[in-house]
């Protein structure tokens, strides 16, 4: 029977993620594992820099963002002789299966090691929404609230002012952040790597139509990577009548108070993982898919499309 | 082909109610529809106190709480003598179709309405999510997250006391928050119509438990009409070693800024009510249902047994 | 030379005490002291329930409600018998001087045990804002912050149903939580020891007046311990024509995160407390006045009359 | 006697304006005056942009951010001929006397209103506390938490990381809004005109021996305009140990929701103005100093030393 039990937070920190942590602790004792958590994600095991915790760790920070075990990333950890000595390091203390909370490159690492011998569960942990094998990550919700109550905020001040904001919103290869705040901000104009800005005089054209209609703000959401934003605001002072600001929202996204939604579906799936990994199975990740808990095989995961939200940009367009 | 659309919000109100007429409006108008607000739920109807809008309609209260077109009851409405004049005060307008925001309650009215020649879609707004043919109503999520955060306040001072609390939480026939809560905070008890406060010795004796063992703060969320609070307030404190103090949350959990998914949710069904009308559709409520939009009769509707979630209890059992 | 600080909090725990314990931590560490906390407000004195601590202790708490040293009430300590063993206590571990942060109650014990040989700064923690040398008290800043979001919410759905709340606030002898509230929410009626109900047949004419000139929404404050708020929400439903909802905001006042002002106010004391016991000062409390600190006599401060602020609610009479 | 009175807001909007203009139009009504909204600021005087209000006009914006009158810039205002326009207009329509909330700039307009025979009143209206006549400017303390709540959740992430945050803050020509939020934040380096950094190699020694002593998280608060923050984010990548993050906080420290003293303060200053007015009081400006209301000659305002908090700075380097 499987006696010992590892979780370790990998890639960029998002809120939910020690919720997430919590909830496997304490699925994980009542089911009467030892459970360890493992610092510094995969540098962590490297650096057997793990310990045995009770039911109780780390249940003050429910409510907190970051990730209290840390978390780091370790290029390296995708050569074998890297990932034996994680091996080694487990198996000297008797862990025999790991939990990995983080982003797809995480999930790979985790494939692995359950190729070599240690059982492992992948968990969605990202603000970005950028796994396709969950309908939404962990972490995403509080991001959303996060860049939507920032965007409230910056309506503010430039309805005031009858200007145009451009907000730079994170993401990194999924835009989800942004064209989900593009309905829940009633933004003017979304721009992604899904829906480009391909034709920026039909754009100043809309600026002006709106002024000439009498809108006293114009909010331009853009994803990140996706173009030079200090040279769009540039261009929008230069070419149209409306004054522009920009703002980079940065790392506020990644941190706050996780949302009650994030928290439930954290500590589900941090159990759902301890539930997986008793029963044997490893080497697959978990997912909320249709507002239900589920497991994919890695590889089967990491192969499923990108949803690109279409009926989000369809929606945008018929409303805004 | 459909030209003019009313719109009301019936019953309890609901944090996204305004978001969501703001989706239909604006759908609604993109589609080359005449689109009415009508006032004070059903009342408007009766008394004729409803208006043509533009597109910007009430826009600047997407981010607000509460309905801005009103909200009230109308028990009267079952009657169809009632419900004539109300169909006689649309048609003389022109009035042909209604999209209907509320609870079960009103969506019978709906459903009347429709069979009296006049096309209606209701859409689940209420903060108690007890609609059972929406996973989430339009209204929850804020509350919820109002319930969480309320109880993270309340750990607060009792933590610093070494107290209990007991948090008595909205839901009328639903206990849905309370449940749900228990998991978002980590409560120590939950008690709801489907998990209800059998054995009371059982509980001192857990609690007595939890001090032994160094507990120092104890949460029991009780949902609404379930018993009486201040009676079990009387008795931990007279029984348990705990002192006890009892919040009564109220109506806070109405009110307040909808959260981001609420925001999208509720444009989301705003629009697709329009679409659906457009179509011809009519006696069906929306709802979000495995992550997707459908419709369904209101019959067939009003049928469909409530989601107990019994997970969320034995996943409480499980991590408390 | 001063060399060992006790620090402790006592009576009702307040948002920002952690701040005020962190400030004169990092203070007195940074001054060569030796600081110990003391857990359980004077409990821990006769316990012995006391540790030093390093400059980092608690610093993650900055932005935490509560009080991580915990608090509790102590009759006794009234008694010089008790307080003798305090001394004793203190004396062993070579603590020469102690920081108190709490209300009046903690102020005597504070000048007791500097008449005992224990030199003592009273710091004022307390939402209730009743501690007369001090314009505000550590805490205050939060709860009113809390106050006046809890009325923000409980106004959009009275609103939305064209209703009447009342809101009991907490306050305890001194009613400025409320006061002060009722102009930050325009509130239509505010009632305090200050400013009491005293002609209910006047506020029922206000009410129907109100109703009359179209008012969708009416808001009565009522400061703790005044009248029976049960009861005047059912004289309100049953002698007037808005129906009224009474909420008891409770404990969710006590917890929180600090304000910005309230942690850098609390940081400041707990300095200031340092730097009066380093220079031998004892027997006193320190108060923000006029935008100032300053320290006083502890039983002179505890003669000072309690601000009214009756320009309060000549202000609310004029704006209401 | 003074019957027709108007008010406008000015310069950079800030939280709390509209609070501040309602409190104005309810004491101006309370007191038999007509009440003149002028949109635009000192725009609106020219083109004749103002119309007289009710005392409900704006009541449901207590709670917003922004100037729901609107705010420009007018540099054309310092010439007498374009003031005369002003007069002229405002005179045809018999109002005799004038509100102006904004910064220092707007106040000098409204001096030279005054000495035309416009009487003129001056309210602190800006987030960055730069008008020395008052302690605190109206949108400073909602500024101010917008800071620290977004550091607090930087503080999240690069805590994870264990990585150093950048972070600069707006102020234009007064650094308060970092200055205060260094104590409120517990930032570890504070740089501002008043406290700049004067010597990198002593900061890249610093933030190496909190890198051997454990830190495990960074902090730097930076005022805008002192100096490249970008250029300092990349060379604390390369010369030191730490990996460095830059947030530029932005437009959303200009919005938001006013707390709760923010709203005291300006509904206060608002009916305040009122009074003086009423008093035939002219080319003043209020100011709220040592706690309680005042006023002062605005050419004397204007020559009034900026309080540089040295008290903070000393603090700061008592404490980090």
């Amino acid at each position: 029977m499987l006696k010992k039990i590892g979780i370790l937070t990998s890639g960029g920190d998002a809120p939910g993620m020690n919720a997430t942590v919590i909830g496997a602790i304490k699925a994980g004792i009542a089911l009467n594992k030892d459970m360890y958590v493992v610092y510094d994600g995969y540098k962590g095991l490297i650096e057997k820099n793990f310990k045995k915790v009770d039911k109780h760790f780390i249940e003050d920070k429910l409510a907190s963002g970051g990730t209290a075990i840390k978390t780091a990333r370790l290029p390296e950890f995708k050569e074998e002789e890297v990932r034996k000595v994680a091996v080694k390091n487990m198996k000297e203390e008797g862990i025999e299966a790991l939990i990995v909370i983080g982003g797809d490159g995480s999930y790979m690492g985790a494939k692995r090691l359950t190729e070599m011998g240690i059982n492992c569960v992948g968990l969605p942990g990202t603000i970005d929404n950028d796994i396709a094998s969950s309908d939404y990550t962990i972490g995403f919700d509080t991001a959303l609230n996060t860049v939507v109550n920032a965007i409230d905020q910056i309506r503010d001040t430039m309805t005031s002012h009858n200007r145009c904001a451009i907000v730079e919103i994170m993401g990194n290869k999924c835009p989800d952040l942004t064209s989900f705040a593009s309905i829940a901000t009633n933004a003017d104009e979304v721009f992604t790597c899904d829906h480009p800005l391909d034709d920026k005089n039909a754009l100043f054209d809309r600026m002006e139509e709106a002024k000439r209609n009498g809108k006293d703000c114009y909010i331009i959401l853009v994803a990140e990577k996706l173009l030079d934003t200090k040279e769009l605001e540039k261009e929008l002072n230069a070419k149209t009548s409306w004054e522009t600001r920009l703002t980079i929202l940065g790392h506020i996204q990644r941190g706050g108070k996780p949302t009650a939604m994030e928290r439930i579906n954290a500590v589900k799936m941090g159990a759902y993982a301890v539930e997986l990994l008793d029963k044997g199975i490893g080497g697959v990740c978990i997912g909320i898919h249709e507002n239900k808990l589920r497991y994919v095989d890695i590889y089967d995961a990491l192969k499923l499309p990108r949803d690109e939200h279409k009926d989000l940009y369809q929606l945008h367009e018929l409303i805004k």
